[in-house]
């Protein structure tokens, strides 16, 4: 089967037919890929932004949406036929060992979920069934996109009812971000971006404000909006010191400061730490700590019962066979919403 | 200056002209109140829901608006002039002495904030400035039903995005717990009470569903909506036994019963506490736990801007000779929202 391999940093992705192993182990889960998403942290691994990778060559993808084909030894959560999101996050059911694929008889690594693949195997607690007639494009948003940017305001920045938050960088994440925290009635909700489509998309996601920060300074518009110190949550997606420093800056004695976007290895930050002392907040978001049996559901009967956006969100589609052209737009920040990688079906 | 005074449990208000103190102690405010809502917990101070009344005769009320028209010393927070929120939560500045008011020369008790009088004399750690051009009737309902009710979805039953709410009583704290809990995207908002007009209102502000309890197998309609355990978060407003039982019966195994409502002395609840050993929760709300000096400001914000509704939930309104037809009208259930008692200006 069709695979995207990553052999080499900072080069495209190998397109090639790998073989699976012939049978499943214990916990594992075959998956036929339906769609699959392309997170920020992807770009980051191809271009080996927390150093060298000594899994190369592997597979790679962590959002996607499938069918199940067959489960191995064990596996209770799901069954074959079951429509499925596939997550990194875990969920319910075994932890499984990764799978033996092979390229030539040259083994190709892969972690517990992949999904730049026709099939894919994966261990049963990074699969979430969801109902049969789900959306399956929109489904696969729910493996990070969505679980992720929701997870980061409701468990990270816990942002309440009425606060002033800011979103720094409005990718696939940061835009879930923006529409969580209108869910929560946070206000105002200030999006901020290098790219006006991008900031256009958060406006449709509930953004009260927006920024252009390659032709405005952003620092000085946050001060005039809410002053030098008004913002409640600040919450990066960047992984930029100088921007993490600013939201350090710009919060109030009681806020917080939450970093979701990954720094590149060296990239230190520089502050001073006494007003962590006295109520500031400053950490980081692991997938937004989203729990995905209870968060998947539970976002998608809103998206099912029409109060959240996603389709929209959904902007570029690709085949397997164009996945590097869809790397090199993400990389340029040129596309407004989520890349989907769209398999045969 | 007029005041309403508790006399006699179970009885009328004496309505009374009585003295106040020629000057103001440490961290004392004197306030003109202008508007002064009915909570439902000074009818249970009334009806002596709590057993006996050691401090009778004693002024009542706990939200207010008023302009501070003087200080007593050591006061920082506040100032003459000053537009200002009464409350009965703890907020910035002095706890302090009870004002000495006296009838006919007896002494009148009073708490650290009472509302139901021309005048007052507040602690100043109840009393939170608001902007010179609010609202001054609106501005009441943050003494205690605005955050109250928000402080409840936030704080005690931590409602996340789209969980399944269960409202049961839809008296002013209650709608205000229906208005947060769509202010947090909750899906569905079922609200439970006994009067048509009060459902009417929780639409208003939010509800998905409505039960009148009156004419409709409360539990059955919940379990026919969300299944015999769905409700994620259970939030009881009525004190009585049964009703708790009920919620605690109707949450998923990690759901959360929060209690609201003051049960009468000696209505003990019955349950089966092992499922609190697994997840699910059970615990009383202290008026939302809120915290004037950051909760007000916040909210205040999303009225001005026109993000919640407040003006619709006061559909009563009395002058303080009129107190005691407002009093009854509340006990009777037959007033849709908040009773305001309109001072003269
Ligand atoms: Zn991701
Ligand atoms: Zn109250």
């Amino acid at each position: 089967m069709k695979a995207a391999i990553l052999v080499q940093q900072k080069a495209p992705l190998a397109i090639a037919e790998i073989t699976m192993p012939d049978k499943l182990d214990v916990g594992q889960v075959l998956v036929k890929v339906h769609y699959s998403g392309i997170c920020g942290s992807q770009i980051g691994e191809i271009d080996g932004a927390k150093g060298e990778d000594k899994y190369i060559p592997h597979l790679l993808g962590h959002e996607a949406s499938g069918t199940v084909m067959d489960i191995g030894p064990g596996v209770r959560h799901v069954k074959a036929g079951d429509k499925v999101v596939l997550h990194w996050r875990k969920g319910n059911g075994i932890e499984a060992p990764t799978a033996n694929y092979t390229l030539d008889g040259k083994k190709i690594n892969a972690g517990q979920v992949t999904t730049f693949s026709e099939y894919t195997i994966v261990s049963e607690n990074r699969v979430t069934a969801i109902p049969a007639d789900s959306d399956l494009e929109v489904a696969a948003l729910f493996g990070c996109a969505v679980t992720t940017g929701f997870g980061v305001v409701e468990n990270n920045a816990k942002v309440k009812i009425g606060e002033a938050v800011v979103v720094f960088g409005a990718g696939g994440i940061g835009l879930n971000i923006v529409q969580a925290a209108a869910l929560v009635s946070a206000y105002p909700i200030i999006a901020v971006d290098l790219h006006d489509s991008k900031l256009a998309l958060a406006k449709e996601m509930g953004a009260t404000h927006l920024i252009n920060s390659s032709t405005t300074d952003a620092r000085q518009a946050i001060i005039d909006l809410l002053g030098p110190n008004g913002v409640d949550a600040f919450i990066d997606n960047t992984g930029q010191p100088k921007i993490i420093e600013m939201g350090y800056e710009l919060t109030k004695p009681q806020g917080r400061v939450t970093l979701v976007g990954v720094p590149k290895k060296g990239n230190n930050i520089n502050i001073y730490s006494l007003p962590l002392h006295f109520g500031k907040g400053l950490s980081g978001s692991t997938g937004g700590e989203a729990i995905p049996q209870t968060d998947i559901p539970r976002y998608h009967q809103l998206y099912r019962t029409g109060r959240i956006q996603l389709k929209n969100l959904i902007t570029h589609r690709f085949t397997l066979d164009q996945i590097n052209e869809a790397i090199d737009g993400m990389r340029a920040g040129t596309f407004a919403g989520r890349c989907m990688v769209v398999m045969d079906q």
